[in-house]
């Protein structure tokens, strides 16, 4: 059982909106995402890293139980034969399904589980209803929420994969009106970035997760970052100009990769460069939108063959705490990045559109403590061969992320709406 | 296109029901089949081998629309972009989709596939409206007749696989009353095989295979074959017996298969030896009922280790041919292998309840011609590597069965029904 | 231990050459073989069917060792532990060293293994010194001896494979003299196959292995067979009218392979069809000779491209049973196959050169028993997806080959000197 | 073609010892190291990673010929076909053989290789005999020589893996005298690190590889290190306590890699962790000696359970920078760690015995600038999912480490000589 108690770092701060509301509408946000998906799309399971959305909704579900509902003493399980089957990696609380093989389970079906969610919420209800308020189970219950939220964006995900594998091409729904095809891109400048001491990591205002604390000093060497994402246009430069033909340009596994896999574009992009497959079905390949889908290996190639560097994460981080969090969200359905509209002046679009790679490795910061109990496999045992993005998506929910927010992916990962920001030493 | 003639080995006979009446009726007993499998079991393909319902469900549709409507000049497919996702292995008629993906395609749905078998059903009736009767289509017809049977066999091992996989277990479906578990079984006892020159293949009666054809002379060696099926008991003398972990009783490739794998049993079979899953859920391993789910690896160590052999499918069929077509087939609605009632005194069981491995390989006979056009790739082409067996199952609709049917599958192949009967030198 | 009585079918005849003479020339003969091998060629096996030289050489020692000699009561083994590193498959020996990972044995070295072949003839010599004469001693020894000519051929085949990967293409030994790459080939004629009831299998006259028996009827069904195999100039237009690309030409199977090795051409050739890698280096592709190093899977498509058929394997018997086993062997030093010089009118080099793939799986023949105790492991164990292969090559010893041989591969195997003859139903 | 001029961070600094002088002894030293190993030994690649002796001796050759020789215009090569052969990973250099594919090429043999090196060292005498000094020139030499003491350490271990896989577990060469096994360990102690502003790379003062450079300013956080690496008697502990069965001590990663490798030891350690594999042959396991052989993975899990962390490559440098570069290394002949003699009061056996891993993943210095040409390959593109060892091992040269040294491994690479230091936060 997971024992979490508020600390500096990491306390439930008193907002305008209470945690169980905070709570229902995570939850039913989910489920008014999935609206589009059919029972025979929320079966499949793409590749071992793509879950079917059938096994997302439960699996968040399954997290309130074990974590909050299941530790009042005596509890009774919803259904107790499911309750391995939608752990994900946490050893402390019980065994597990193989990953790989979740996408083999069509049973129980999408209502049953629907079923399910409602059950759960409704013992969650009842339990706020019973005990309004307790430290260490709101711990838990705010983390479930990101994770809710952070599921969110996985089913947005997945379910793109999944749909890409089918040569029909099915759109999983229709794109909001409102074109953004024809903008013209900003030109591409380089700033300041800020350099000498400075502090990175979360400031222990809402929540945060482990990893993303304790704030500490860094040192910034002088170099530049880009006012905005690279586009297609740029990307497009880099491949007829040979980018994936040249092994000068990689990091050695990454050209062992693009060897291996045949790669040749960006995930999603049709071979003549002409369109890319959307959640809203194929759409032309826009030259003001941020390029995505590219994997670190070719982000990484991209900024050497373009005479530059990923950011560094604390880079990044420096220049975004200066910044509001603002941008284009999940919320807006159009779940395709997007070109900035006008040029500010200043670094455009660090939040939302694309996640961006930057060039430091997912590993913990100085005096890191991961969370007690089972808890603690959140996010700690991640910490080896994965590169850090910053910043949110298109698919990411607006209040999810923030400065100090730090996700990660293995750097062969393309399926996530991923693409990157130059910088340079200055 | 194919062009099939009648020939007098394949001549479509005069029977007592209409090919259109038998046309029909066969795809609404699909239908009728799959009426237990909901959306989210239909799409799932729990390996290479297997192959979604739905799959099924469009590809014997496919069939008619590819092989019987398409010979029209000029027709127009219901959707010409799902020609190539559910052509299986037909070079001949066009690029098709990989099959060890087939599980990938949620789209089209199920309801979109029955509507699909729909159309064609209609389609095909006006045809027979239009031109009541012409030999070559009428032979596709009486051919795709087979085919459609041969999948709804697979549509009930495929999903049973599927369902398998799943650590809840769940039933197919309830099974009908009338229990078989205590049946005492009749003693296994050898008869005089046909020894001599005899003659096998298909007699012209009938629809038969190309592969059973020509009818022609063997000369058969003296032997003996056993009355009935081996079974559970039986094969649990030989586990006990240490039978999976001796080397010596197995083919070098058996072996590799038993180590590799980690087989200790029957497939389906719990590990404790006291249950199996059948299509009605997990049930008691019932002592008398002929053993199923073996390969042909397991077939032939345990005929050795009973000091005994497998038939020839010569040998098989010089028996078979002297008894009447039946036993319990797929109509029975038990969807798993039953003991003989009591002891006839002659051979039990050859038909119906489990296929028997033979020790013949898969190979032409001689004079052997494969049907023309595209669907002389039917047979033909997986004469390398698979074996014979013989009778039917449990899952075999009565009408498709015949002492000369050959059916074949890989030596580690074990989701079908799949038994043995003993023979032996006399 | 094994313990083999001479049976009527097995019995070691009389012959003018003494056993034991037969036995030291067999053993010498291997030394000889190898004497362009050198330490650094020994070691390397270039997958895993492929044995290092030093291995082939330890091993056939180990068959003497362990099946003759430790049949005496309180034997001490030369090497105690070495016999598991050259066990191949008997698992009525005792353990073996994973087949796979022959190649990371360095040691014992090649010298080390000769001295070990020195000693185990010494004693071996001392033996037959002893006990001049032993029935199933004896018995063991001529198979030891056939055994050991079985292991010269594979010494042959496994080091050319090894050198071929080599991008250096090295030469083994340097080629006789005597040129064959002019001569013209002769015409390809279609001769009259015998029909009805003949006799196969070994007659008892000789050393035969335990798959050739027992001798039985078979009926052969009227037929005509190539007086010589399929040359290079014939292979080339298979391939040059894409035969390589025509997947109804193959098994599927055999397309799976095409497809996923990247086939183009016999195993050995250049890509632009004018040399080939030999034993004697890179050599011209000259178009009389037999074509070599095909797979199953290239014999059959070919065979049905040129609108035949693969022999089967009582065809090939009927025929070479009339025949003078003779032809070019190992023992000419020039390990390639040469076309004939002239046409005798009849069946031509069914001998020698290439074995010929036929289209018969290598199973076992009506009444078969397998030799008794762990030599009972020799063949039997193997009859499962091989497919039988006649008549010997250009890297058989002249002595071991015969009519009734049957020699056995699995499908895509194409390191051997592997041809074909076609045939086709009358 | 390089073009490296010496740089303030890099350029050659008189010593006592003339360059000419140092590349033939470290020329020489090669192959003195080279002498108990074998011409069958010399050809054997265990794993993919392993390289055989034999490339070894050739390839460090080649970097030579390639690099140094063949900037002179008109240079003809020794052996035009060898360059490919033995070039590692220069794409800038041109082809080069598969990597995974070099233990198949068993020519040219040892004898040619020795004779290759002979050559080339020819060459280079009278190069430098008719060009006593040239900057550019001599940069690359000094690389070279590094280079070769790189491949002398890999050497060793690669050799151990391949006689490591015999189970005759040979010996590479005897034991020098001088026994350590009954040593009594020193007591682990935590000694203060440094903490708060510091410089780590290299100083500019003799060689360094860039990915060394440059020294630059990091910030330390208070923690303590270890004052002498985990000896076998701890990991003993680790092992008996059940660590390799507790997921919640393991990366993620490395518990996949436990589960799918069977982890239950180290590398070399017998199951019964009475013993271990040594270059010396099967030694008794000392409690005292540093445990080594140890992936990332183990290294990190240790630490875990002990409360502790893996030391950040800075927190190491900071407290190595201020030690002398001492301690046992490749010339002691004994290539096996060794327990330190007596407890100093401070850090012991920072250098030789054992690399240490760190907690760094590898990733370039803030400002890092690859070198430029071809050798810009050398370190630059490897900075992707490796971590950092410091401070050298007994299979290194001891003129070739130093505090700035970084060294890189996969994290379940253990073929290396690979322990640790415990670190933990103050």
């Amino acid at each position: 059982m997971p024992a979490i108690a508020p600390s500096p770092d990491q306390q439930v701060h008193v907002t305008a909106t209470p945690l169980p509301t905070r709570l229902f509408e995570a939850r039913n946000t989910t489920l008014a995402l999935v609206r589009h998906i059919l029972p025979e799309d929320s079966v499949v399971q793409s590749m071992p890293e793509v879950s079917p959305s059938k096994w997302h909704l439960a699996h968040t579900t399954w997290f309130f139980e074990q974590f909050v509902l299941a530790r009042e003493p005596g509890y009774r399980p919803v259904h107790a034969d499911w309750m391995a089957l939608f752990n994900s990696y946490y050893h402390s609380a019980g065994p597990m399904f193989t990953r790989a093989r979740r996408g083999l389970l069509s049973r129980p079906t999408l209502a049953e589980i629907i079923d399910y969610r409602k059950q759960i919420d409704e013992r969650l209800a009842d339990l706020y209803l019973r005990i309004p308020a307790e430290a260490e189970r709101d711990a838990v219950v705010a983390l479930g929420i990101e994770h809710e939220q952070q599921h969110q964006e996985l089913i947005l995900t997945d379910i793109k994969h999944v749909l890409a594998q089918n040569p029909l091409l099915p759109a999983l729904a229709p794109a909001p009106t409102g074109a953004d095809a024809d903008i013209t891109a900003v030109p591409l400048r380089f700033l300041d970035g800020r350099s000498g001491a400075s502090q990175i990591g979360h400031d222990g205002l809402g929540f945060a997760f482990d990893c993303e604390t304790p704030r500490h000093a860094v040192l910034l060497y002088p170099h530049r970052i880009a006012n905005r994402p690279v586009n297609n246009a740029e990307f497009c430069e880099f491949i007829t100009d040979g980018g994936y033909r040249n092994p000068l340009l990689w990091m050695a596994e990454g050209w062992d990769t693009v060897q291996r896999q045949g790669w040749q574009h960006p995930l999603y992009w049709a071979d003549d460069l002409q369109s890319e497959f959307s959640l809203h079905g194929p759409i032309a390949l826009a030259p003001a939108r941020p390029v995505s889908h590219l994997g670190f290996f070719e982000a990484d190639a991209f900024a050497r063959w373009a005479g530059a560097r990923l950011p560094r994460e604390d880079e990044w981080e420096a220049l975004a705490g200066t910044q509001p969090v603002a941008g284009r969200f999940q919320e807006d359905g159009f779940w395709h990045p997007r070109p900035a509209a006008h040029d500010s002046g200043s670094a455009l679009q660090l939040f939302g559109d694309v996640w961006e790679w930057t060039a430091s490795p997912f590993v913990n910061y100085p005096g890191f403590q991961p969370l007690p109990g089972a808890l603690g496999e959140y996010n700690g045992k991640f910490m080896c061969g994965q590169w850090v993005l910053r910043g949110g998506s298109c698919a990411t929910p607006a209040s999810h992320i923030r400065a100090s927010y730090r996700n990660f992916f293995y750097p062969a990962d393309r399926w996530q709406f991923t693409g990157l920001r130059l910088a340079r030493n200055a």
